[in-house]
């Protein structure tokens, strides 16, 4: 059944197929009077976009996005924002080999249970190109945020065992993007990159961890019982391709932690309620404090190697190998930064909307109409 | 906004406080056909309900469920099933303290942020009573799934940074409940019952980790793109109090892993397709492979200890310290367990009607009307 | 599937049969800090309840409402509000003789079709008395949308092919309550009266019209394109049964005017935009003008009549005769205005969160918490 | 908030203005293994198409679908379809008058009111152009019905006060498309016609009323309580543009009728539950019985009319006078057959897997995969 939208009151309907004829997005519930423009857009999915680096497949897509519907005169309208990506440089031909014999760790056999039928080439609708649309609609989500002065930011935190040192919000906006790693502590940035290189001369690939950090958001942010901040950010990211854990605050160290360790003592800071930590990560009883959101994610080696693996020939029905050819990335952590940054975005701009902290009718003051 | 409902198709709605009249819930989706009674669902909250052991609160709560709707001769009708539990052993006035004071790691704080009102007593709607309507609701998907040979276990397999060694799914359902602490592992069940002993001792508390199982999942449950099967399990269980992360399969360790020992390579097992292994934890693309699905919830200390700490008055507006009284458990995984099932057991319910595989009709045969 | 709930930001779900426990509704996503109590909810349910006249059944129930949570102090805490009404005067034995022979009019062979099972004594799910859960439900909606000077109210505008005479919104407020038949038109309230009295005497039944005012609603409420007000509006009172269409403004008569005589031209009205006619009823393009909403239900005559009928014997399978016993209104309408009113305020509730116009975080200012 | 989307398991998210680049639709939930192709939804949007016969607008559109996903190897893959139609004849100088000065009877004023802002070209969201999508939508719904031999057809019944005489099913399909009216009685078609023609050269505009028919429902499809069969039908049609009132079977009717003449007596036919007539209109207590689903939306005349009105003029704050120039239907109900069939299809496709009557995981077989 439809499950290819997110969101309740900001709600993004994504779709496409890697080597269909495009993928877009469908943004819906965009308050009317937000200024932006197809270059908002653009910036974000060009930090996406395949053919950037070293670390990331060499597959050339522009990813251009057009908009067709619910921008007037450099306004949001209220009305859905249609957004679509052609895709152009898409060699079905290397995927033959897939139809009927499924990638280890990928979701041909999945899909192909599911479905009896599925649009093997370059993964179909599994393609990390369905990220595009998030990004594209997470771009809008930012904008709405930015007004309430909230900020998003994700880096990768570790990469094949090699753990960065900590950073600021504020460093990790400043240095994010100054390597194709996307780590905000330099020097360990330099080691990533021998590790992703390393493996892929070895026909391998790496996995790592994405920090994704909101700041700005304002305390009362959540829904009990089911809709918490926490739980919302933990589908988001865990529906990302690759994402096989979510913490949030302490995470999983929280289960070795003392109460007296874990628990934050409140304070008062200039007239506000406090906290002299932040172990919970910006959330107590699935409700924002008013600290900074910190959560992560857990993300798998790429599941495309070039070495050998062992699969099976779904018509024939017996064990076979597979080598998978193509384009990859070694690693996915540097690319799903932005894809990250948006499905928070997404999840907090919902809530926003969803906790009347922003109107949902227009962002227009009365006189300007 | 509405944020106490959970599920598409099969959907509970919880309602009710920890000191209010009763606490209950509203099952909606259940198909017609299903025989079930007041004992059935008796039994998993008998395993929920306090007062059981040296690792849980003394507070003495019958928790005598009541069916008001949507069972007529042994079957549920296709309607809404409406269950309660009226509390009886609250005594509010310990909780006068906290009404201006909140406690640390506790929503106190966010929920008068969110509101400017709460239900002070007992946590009101955060407490973990709010949890038995889970249990209820997931008592009845347990059944519904059961038809289709689909069992659920948990089982805590970290507490006070003790971990139990591994232990198979039968193991799992034989043991968990041979021990206050609900760990297979009997031997590492000892020395976690020392150290929740030792912390109490000391006026702390210790978190944990709890692992969820279920066998006889069947291959293609799932949605792409955002309703993904492991999606869903992440924000059902990261909708339980106190949980603070979530993985599947290899999770966490995924980030550390290779490609080539991260991918479970296929084979044929039997005419079927098998895996070798299950680092993936049973899900694909968030589709589901036919293996056990093995997902963990890491669950922090239980913030109410008896130590003092800092925290603020919100009338006065400035620090002060608290000490908290109340009955309260030393750790939280042991009594998670059965929550912790319902809410897979919730998601899988969902899943296997959204998907098709059991119809939402009816599941009596045409024959039988 | 999950059919019970009604509403996206205020959502009730109502559950419960005619003869079993109980019946009632949780009302979900109600903003925190409304004043409100038992009393509130017990007045409208006291104009919902049978035994009040001639024009009624003559089964007796208190319908007493007992608020199980969500209310603390006086105040709504944004936390879901579960209200219940206990099955007293329940003589199931009188249904006997529809256990295998469909009601004609009824959903008796309908439900049976569809889940194969039903609770059949008082017509289980589908009696009327599930909409006591809307009346409670609506009665929090109105007082929610008292505070922001909109008013709701419904009265018989037709019964049995006698037509009042036209009433202003302040006539029907003052005169509905004044006569058995509901009917603002005093005169034509007495010829209804014996149009009812006759039709029962010939073991009949009648129908008629009910329309439904909401005063005080502000221009620019409703959501293109499916969300429209007016589209939420059918629904709503469509699901009320034996309800068999619904109108706004002209409605039908829409079908014969020219275009010259439907639109309602615009014009200033201190300072503001008014229409100098309301054919549309309140909404154009499914958004609201601010003029009155004015929408009508056609009812039809209570299927339960005295008269023999022709129906079937399920089990075996032949053509057989019924005439129902037990205790039934001779005709619906008087006793579906409070259900109407509910239906339009829950619509309104919803519409006024969705729209911003009422914030969905909490009613108290911040200066309060 | 996001009101664009429709239906629940087969739901469709419409977007895209006037005089935008481009209108779709993208439709989740469709199952895989559907086979279709462009030239299926293309013949339904050809029905809905301008500038077609004397009674629509001569604005000329190509219409041509283009669907950019969620098909592969001529059959639904299950993910989402997402199809374009672009805008090419959109002259939108014509619109400049309007853009201060609201049209009597259009939504321009309401979007004003809600937004603060809005596309006036054309009518912008609120233009009957973004039908396509709810066509192209429907012709998917109609394919996947036609395999479970369920038929939707639509004809004008009554238009500018002429009423047509009664058609059987198969003479609606046989005769509906013959003449531009598309009424099947092909007498009343020619007074019709006469009627629209005179309507027109005065400047002005009529009304009338589209039936619907369903053939094939199978009995039990429907959800108590609030997504009843009829409720969601009186939705999906109340959300078309332009109408005003639904009733299904007898309809407004039926408030005149005593209860013996309404209630249709059931009865065996050919070892089946029959009935001996059908004044219910195929759905009782929300749930279809398997007769014919009968049911008629009341449309209003077309608001753009030639002849002056009052209106306002929005910058100024004062009255003035509005003649509507471009191109405009002078009757709507001809060209909403197609949409109305649509809407009624997507409805009843939606239910289909709500109930478990089509398989939503996929139509194919085991064998086939």
């Amino acid at each position: 059944m439809a499950g290819s939208s997110f969101g309740q009151i900001f709600r993004i309907t994504t779709w496409g197929e890697s080597h269909g004829r495009a993928v877009g997005v469908v943004v819906d519930g965009l308050p009317a009077g937000l200024p932006f423009s197809e270059a908002d857009v653009q910036k974000e999915l060009d930090r996406r976009r395949p053919g950037q680096s070293a670390v990331s497949t060499p597959r050339q897509e522009k990813d251009r996005v057009e908009i067709l519907s619910g921008l007037f005169e450099g306004l949001s309208t209220g009305t859905p924002v249609s957004m679509l990506v052609w895709n152009a440089d898409a060699r079905s031909s290397s995927y033959d080999a897939i139809k009927n014999t499924p990638r280890p760790g990928h979701a041909d056999f999945t899909y192909q249970a599911r479905y009896g039928i599925r649009d093997h080439r370059g993964g179909g609708r599994a393609s990390a190109r369905e990220t595009i649309g998030r990004v594209a609609g997470g771009a809008l989500a930012k904008l709405l945020l930015a007004r309430s002065g909230i900020r998003v930011a994700a880096h990768v935190l570790e990469l094949g065992g090699i753990r960065a040192g900590p950073s600021s919000f504020e460093e990790v906006l400043e240095n994010v993007e100054k390597t194709p790693v996307r780590c905000a502590d330099l020097k360990a940035s330099e080691k990533m990159l021998e590790a992703v290189t390393f493996a892929r001369e070895e026909g391998d690939s790496i996995g790592g961890i994405v920090e994704i950090l909101a700041r700005g958001v304002p305390a009362g942010l959540g829904e009990p019982v089911f809709d918490r901040l926490d739980a919302d950010l933990a589908k988001a990211i865990m529906s990302i391709p690759a994402v096989k854990g979510f913490e949030i605050g302490a995470g999983f160290e929280a289960a070795r932690l003392r109460g007296s360790e874990m628990n934050d003592p409140f304070r008062m800071e200039a007239g506000s309620v406090g906290c002299a930590r932040n172990r919970a990560g910006g959330v107590l009883g699935g409700i924002s404090t008013g600290l900074d959101l910190v959560c992560r994610a857990a993300v798998k080696p790429t599941p495309s190697i070039s070495k050998p693996q062992q699969s099976v020939d779904l018509l024939a029905g017996k064990d076979t190998e597979i080598a998978i050819k193509g384009r990859h990335d070694p690693t996915i952590p540097p690319r799903m930064v932005p894809v990250a940054e948006a499905m928070v975005a997404l999840v907090l701009a919902d809530h926003m909307l969803r906790s009347g902290f922003i109107n949902t009718r227009t962002l227009l003051e009365e006189r300007d109409f």
